[in-house]
């Protein structure tokens, strides 16, 4: 029999805890009988909250932590101080073996503190990149960096484009993705000093598809397939993704609400416009791997559902199956070569 | 008898012209007495144009220009070797005071680049920004900058900051306009180094409604009313911004179209949608604003039609009846002293 992969899931971190992540265990163990969830958090809650639910008992294990980090805390204090917290005792294992993966919607800086801190870096990764996948008119793209690494260098760039390069195309399953890199326009001689250093960079690479710069304009109808930026960018367009998409669904439904003839109309719309919005719909993607660690680390949403948690435990299966960090390994000592 | 307030429009700039900019020139004049339009370019093409309308000849003056700067031209080279195209002609006017603004929907490397070089910042403005309003849900905020300053200094995006208050009071007439910082969190200590040194600055400005820092995810609702940020990053909101809504409209006449019942119901909704999109639609608030020269630029979309540069004509008349250059040149004596 082959080995299970194990992931760690923290069942405090999120403003669903742990009704969702706990959901999100049990809903992943009965559909895919490969995966074995070690849910990690405060033991009674978690007993309790599985008493809901069938599933064999074989397949979901708990790792008591007593602590909780709150997203206000400071993060790099909270990963030294609160040991016994669910995200400091799942990296923990994930650093020791005893998980493949492990999944938190808690506090973004202290998973990536932690992600830094107590799983560490692959030798010769400079700095572990936050690849969330986006959606886009002609499927998703991975955007790499929109983690915490502010005051990127080039060098950092192009270690995103290989290791992005890799995910998107053994985990998402696209051959040979096309890399951008987010300019202000098309040409090469544009951009700020970050920019102008790593166009000529990345087109050297020759292990990667670099196709040359790419405006945000281009981004949402999915002009390529790893959107290679740093982390203060990055950030600005996946929050403002969110935004912008929210406002308008916001408006036109309003927009629909105005007469009774278009009320009519919204309510024939509906279940079409429901599909279509759908596909525009992050949570489908599962969470943001942080890319370049020793084990792997998935952020997702702090509002995730269940749906969003369990997506990202199948894509660590798929991560784990397809020995990414293997992969990245091996990239890294080629070009340090 | 009011002077009326000249305004020389670019009739060679952007991917409708001459049409379009002549277009706009006829239709301000002939709805607001008090403007006068110069018309800058190829004299027998405008001529030509213009036997198509009905217009007082008073108000439409053309100055001839031979030559035509092209998108694709660099910037520098083209401002300084074509000496007669559309651009320089008409910014040397409003160096010389013979018009009081100047719009164009060409090059906008050259607009900017002209802007520094032929009209000149006033004594005191490091960097002259690009301004756009964007529409949001509660109406309409500025970006500032999304121009050409890439790698901004702290002290540029004060500057900004106080510059947009002055624009968003008495152009737009918002009464105490909020000011915000784009930043990848709400709290103080957050960011790159840039924004992290001008957190204190904004504090410290008695002038200004400075709200702290602004995530890009509520821009589209309209958290602030001025949103300060550096060219890079402002310029990938703005084109972010265009890129998401086109993207998900697309999607939504897609998906609308996909089954009968949805496609009866697409024709219910369609004119109320049609009043909602529009105010999403950038075209309805004019061109952008390059602010603190020693007179204004204003540059609209390569693709601008009629519509928006006659809205463009309009901010300028504002822009000089509210002698914003005026309130500029005060703060910024203030500010020095």
């Amino acid at each position: 029999m082959q080995e299970k992969i194990k992931v760690a899931v923290d069942a405090m971190g999120g403003d669903n805890a742990p009704v969702e992540p706990i959901k999100a265990a049990v809903e992943a163990v009965n559909e895919n009988p490969d995966i074995k969830v070690v849910l990690v958090g405060k033991e009674d809650v978690i007993q309790n909250e599985l008493k809901k639910y069938t599933y064999d008992p074989q397949n979901i294990e708990i790792a008591h932590a007593s602590e909780v980090i709150e997203t206000g805390e400071p993060p790099v204090n909270a990963i030294r101080r609160k040991k016994d917290s669910s995200i400091v005792v799942g990296m923990n294992m994930v650093k020791r073996g005893e998980a493949d993966a492990i999944i938190s919607s808690g506090s973004t800086g202290a998973v990536l503190v932690g992600g830094q801190l107590i799983v560490g870096r692959i030798r010769g990764i400079e700095r572990p990149p936050l690849a969330p996948l986006i959606p886009t008119e002609k499927g998703v793209s991975l955007l790499i960096d929109c983690g915490a690494n502010v005051d990127a260098r080039s060098s950092h760039l192009v270690q995103f484009a290989r290791m992005g390069s890799i995910y998107m195309e053994n985990v998402v399953g696209i051959k040979n993705p096309r890399v951008g890199l987010v300019n202000i326009g098309a040409e090469e001689e544009k951009g700020n000093a970050l920019v102008k250093e790593t166009y000529p960079l990345l087109k050297e690479c020759k292990d990667i598809n670099f196709i040359g710069n790419v405006e945000a304009r281009d981004i949402p109808a999915g002009v390529c397939d790893v959107i290679v930026c740093e982390a203060f960018v990055g950030n600005v367009i996946l929050k403002l993704y969110e935004g912008t998409a929210s406002a308008l669904v916001h408006q036109i439904k309003k927009g629909m609400m105005s007469t009774l003839r278009s009320k009519i109309g919204a309510l024939l719309v509906k279940p079409a416009l429901k599909t279509t919005l759908k596909t525009f719909d992050a949570t489908q993607y599962g969470g943001a791997p942080m890319l370049g660690l020793k084990g792997l680390v998935v952020k997702t949403h702090g509002s995730a559902t269940s749906k969003e948690i369990k997506h990202a435990i199948f894509q660590c299966t798929q991560f784990s199956k397809e020995r990414i960090n293997e992969k990245i390994k091996e990239h890294i000592l080629e070009e340090t070569n």
